[in-house]
C-alpha cells in the first residue's frame, strides 16, 4: 500500500530516514566513548527504543514514570527517569517498577529524597538516584556545588537507595541557532555538572554516571571530558525545529493531510489542525494557519492541489506532535511496511 | 476519595458545573424556539453527550469521522459531521456510518458531492447534507448567494443525498471581547448565512436546517430570526478563554498537577506541561511557562507551595486540552465520583 492511500491525517514514519539517525548517533557515541540513553519522551514507542538499544545504547531516558512502565513492559531496559517523582501514590508505583526492572530516577530535594528512601527500604528494594544539578535551564534541580555535594551524601546514607551520579540538562541552549554560541552556553553549562562531579570525588563520593545533553547539543556533551552519557531524544525522529538549528540528522516524521476544500482561489485547506500538528514551537513550512482540525496551506505555494489530494506536512515539534497520536505508520520507500502504536502517549502520569 | 489525592496530572472534571452549563444552555435553547446539537469536538465523550441530549440537545455535532464513529457506537443519535469529508477511504467509513445511523455531513464542494452521491446510492444508503457557506471566517465554505444555491441544487439531483440545509460558523467572531462587536460581527455573517436560505426558498429548494454559532455567539445565533440550530460546545466544560470572552458558563474543567521541585526561593515547578495542558490559546493563569512535562507557577503566586502539594489549573483552551487526555476524573464536592473515558480522543480520522 503507497502512503498516499494512507487515510489521514497519518503520521508517518520514514524507517530508513529513522534507522540511518539512529545509526549515525550510535557512531558518534562510539566514536566519542560516550554511553547514550536516548530520551523515549519523543518517540514514547517501545519499537524505536528496541532499535535504538540494538544499535548500541544502553537503554533509554524516559520523562514520566508512565513512560518508564510502558517501556519496561516492553521489554526495554536501562531506564533512566530523569525527573523527580513525587507522592505516595507515584512512589508507591516507582517501587513496583523498580522490584522488576533496574531503574535510575532523578532527584533534588531532601524530603524526596526520605521518601524514596523510606519506601523502597519496607520494600526491600533497590533505586539507583542521580542527583539532578540545575546547570542554568532554572528548572528542576539542585544548584552545582556544595549542595549537590550535601544532596549526594544523603543519598549515600539512605537505605534502598543506590547514588548512582549526576544529571543536569542544558536545555537553555539545545535549541540556540548560532552553532558557536550554542556550544559556548553548552560549555559553561557542562562545564558545572562536570566540576560539581570533580567535588563529589574530591569528597569520597564515587560519581558514577554524569548524564546531560539534548539533540542540539549533543556533540558538545558527548565529547566533553567527564560526561559519561547523553540523553539526546529528538535525533532519531527529527522535526522542523532541530533541522532549522542544524544538526546532522534527517526529519525522519511527517503529517500526511488530505486536501478537503480549495473553496476560493488561493485557499487550500486540509484535515490537519492543532489537534494533529502542535505549534508549540511554530507551524509547518507551508502552513500560514491552523485551526483544530484544518490547516490552511500557504497562499500560491500549491495551486494545481484539488480536494482530496495529499500533502507531507513536517511539524516543527516532533515530541508534542507524536503524543497527538496513537500509531506510527512506518514507510519505506513511500509503501506502508508497518504500524507501530506509540504505546506511551498520553502517559504522562 | 478526594480529588488532591488523585495521581496527576489528571483532567478534573466537576459534574456539577458541568451540569449547571448543560441546563443552562439548555433552557436557552428552549426559551429562544432553537434546536441545541453541541460540538462534541470539545470533550469529545459520550457520557457528556448523553447528559446534553438527555437535557433537550437533538443530538451532538462532530468535526471528524472518527469523533461521529465514536458517538454512534455509543448510541448517540443525530449526529451532524460539520465538516467535509473527502476522499474514497473516508467515504466508504461515512457510508459503513450512514447505514445504521441517520447522519449528516458538510459539502462545499461539486466534486465532493458528486462522489458522495456515488458512494451512498451504490450502497442504497440515503446521506443527509448541509451546504457549507462561508460566512467570514474564510475556511471552508462556498459563498453566500448563487454558489451556494448552486450546490444546493446540485445536492438536490444526487440520488443517495438528501439537501437538509445550510451551515456557517461565525468563527472569527465568537473570541472577540467586546461584546458590542462580538454580537455586530456575529450579525453581520449570520444575516448572510439566513439570506442565503431565503434565496434559496425563493428558488424553490426547501431549507430545513440552517445551523451556527459557537459558544462565543450562541446567544446572538440562537435568537436570530431564521436560525434553526446551534452548534456551540465549549460552553459545557468552558476554558480560561471563554471565561474571559465573559460567557454565562462556568469552568467545568481543570488539571490537577503536584508540585514536583521548590529548587530556589521563588520557583515552584509542577508536573503539567504542553503535554498536559494546551497552549495555543495561551497559558493558564498562575503560570508563567511550560515545558514538555514542566510548569513555572508564576514567582510569589504560590510562596507556601513544597513537593507534593496539589494545584488546579485552569487551561485556556478545553477542546485542545481535553484531547491530551485519556478520561475525566469527574469530581462532585472534590469528591471523586466517576472516571469517563474520552473516547474520541485523537480520532483525527
Amino acid at each position: 500500500m503507497s502512503q498516499v492511500d494512507l487515510d489521514t491525517p497519518a503520521l508517518l514514519l520514514d524507517i530508513a530516514v529513522l534507522d540511518r539517525n539512529i545509526a549515525r548517533m550510535a557512531a558518534f557515541a562510539r566514536q566519542a566513548g560516550v554511553s547514550l540513553r536516548p530520551h523515549s519522551k519523543t518517540h514514547k514507542c517501545p519499537h524505536i527504543a528496541a532499535r535504538q538499544i540494538a544499535a548500541g545504547a544502553i537503554g533509554v531516558t524516559c520523562q514520566k514514570l508512565g513512560e518508564a512502565e510502558v517501556m519496561a513492559a516492553a521489554g526495554i531496559g536501562g531506564l533512566l527517569i530523569a525527573n523527580q517523582i513525587v507522592g505516595p501514590t507515584k512512589i508507591a508505583r516507582l517501587v513496583d517498577l523498580a522490584r522488576c526492572s533496574g531503574i535510575i530516577v532523578a532527584v533534588d530535594d531532601p524530603h524526596n529524597v526520605a521518601s524514596l528512601s523510606e519506601a523502597t527500604s519496607a520494600a526491600g528494594v533497590t533505586l539507583g538516584v542521580l542527583v539532578e544539578v540545575d546547570i542554568g535551564m532554572q528548572r528542576c534541580g539542585v544548584q552545582p556545588g556544595e549542595p549537590a555535594l550535601a544532596l549526594a551524601r544523603q543519598v549515600l546514607g539512605s537505605p534502598g537507595l543506590r547514588f548512582d551520579g549526576l544529571m543536569g540538562y542544558e536545555g537553555h541552549a539545545v535549541m540556540i541557532t548560532d552553532p558557536d554560541e550554542r556550544r559556548l552556553k553548552a560549555t559553561a553549562a557542562l562545564r558545572q555538572l562536570v566540576d560539581t562531579a570533580d567535588l563529589l570525588r574530591q569528597a569520597g563520593v564515587p560519581v558514577g554516571i554524569v548524564s546531560s545533553s539534548g539533540t542540539g547539543t549533543f556533540d558538545v556533551g558527548g565529547q566533553f571530558s567527564g560526561v559519561t552519557e547523553i540523553q539526546a531524544g529528538s535525533y532519531a525522529t527529527m522535526d522542523g525545529r532541530y533541522q532549522s538549528v542544524g544538526v546532522p540528522f534527517e526529519p525522519a516524521i511527517a503529517v500526511l493531510a488530505t486536501v478537503i476544500s480549495t473553496p476560493r482561489p488561493g485557499v487550500t485547506i486540509v484535515d490537519a489542525g492543532v489537534k494533529s500538528i502542535s505549534t508549540d514551537f511554530g507551524l509547518p513550512t507551508g502552513v500560514s494557519r491552523l485551526s483544530e482540525e484544518h490547516g490552511w496551506l500557504v497562499e500560491g505555494a500549491e495551486p494545481q492541489l484539488r480536494p482530496g489530494d495529499k500533502v507531507k506536512l513536517l511539524p516543527m515539534h516532533g515530541c508534542t506532535t507524536i503524543n497527538l497520536h496513537d500509531r506510527f505508520y512506518v514507510v519505506r520507500d513511500g509503501q506502508l511496511q508497518d504500524v507501530w502504536p506509540i504505546s506511551a502517549r498520553g502517559r504522562a502520569q
